[in-house]
């Protein structure tokens, strides 16, 4: 059995946004030379997230910050954490920070409309991704 | 080490439904001849997720759609995609696409409550999940 | 490839509690004795949860529990479970029940602000958490 590790930056623009990583994953991958296994896609910040969603239009991730953000807003009366970022925690374990995809055939078995996205909760900023490739 | 891969269809029957799906895996363990490992358990789908969580009560699940319906209506001011199904990709990424399980002595180590469930947020439609089991 | 397996108990204090089990997870990789490989942390419980947030300033725990309570009260008009815990199942399915972490060179691969919690929705009462380290 194989273990691959992989790191990448992800550079994010606004305060909250979701960068696709799905080529940087797919690269990861191909240089691992691993065809038969899994890959754990994980996030070490804790104003972030990973997840897997659509990434054929746009506007879908538009409605996933959207409802976030109205479900979890920057300013509650209640918050105590100084940063003023608790949002931004409290958003990063709802959606988790990490994800695990199968690989058959040295390719990622996502789903056809499937991406992986990095989870800006607290940017702009420069973010760090770690990957584990397994297998064989 | 030893790579089982299998996938099943599951048919879901309203918009909103959440479907037993722990027999399949169990199934499927069986068939793999895995004895100490893990399992993925995996929807390739945007609009779908996979969770775990009591399977005594019909009731919690009853309960689990009613709040996550609640807290992500399907029509937002400010949803930008067209295809009506916004809250089933904001409903996919808070649930999470994938869950893992233990398997020791054959036996998935679920809880003694615990089942696991594929969740349907743009249903009924015809689904498949995917079942990845690794070990020895 | 070595498989360690391992359980430890966690006692909650409150009805919504975050107990920091992070200690506790590195005390099983030490034990086991893996170098390279990952760790999941799986909670056999329903109306409980996994995840991993900011250990530095225990505000951050407050201010999600606080967030989880306001967005998934204890009563909702619709509840059907009669147990009196809707709350805590939904909670258990928007938290998860696992978290997976990469394991390099006998450490676990947390961020530097990143600890694991269990997350107690329904105490206070003595829980189970189970370790599996798989890895070279």
């Amino acid at each position: 059995m194989k273990i691959f590790n992989n790191s990448f930056t992800v550079s994010t623009n606004k305060r909250c946004d979701m960068v696709d990583i799905t080529g940087k994953v797919e690269k990861a991958l191909a240089d691992s030379g691993i065809s038969d296994g899994e890959v754990i896609i994980y996030c070490p910040h804790t104003t972030a997230a990973i997840t897997i969603n659509e990434n054929a239009d746009p506007d879908v991730v538009h409605d996933i910050l959207l409802t976030l953000s109205e479900l979890v807003p920057q300013n509650r009366d209640g918050y105590k954490h100084s940063e003023g970022n608790s949002d931004a925690h409290v958003k990063s374990s709802i959606v988790g920070c990490s994800e695990t995809v199968i690989i058959t055939g040295g390719q990622m078995q996502l789903g056809t409309w499937q991406g992986i996205y990095f989870c800006e909760f607290d940017g702009p900023r420069k973010r760090t991704v770690n990957v584990r490739i397994t297998g064989q």
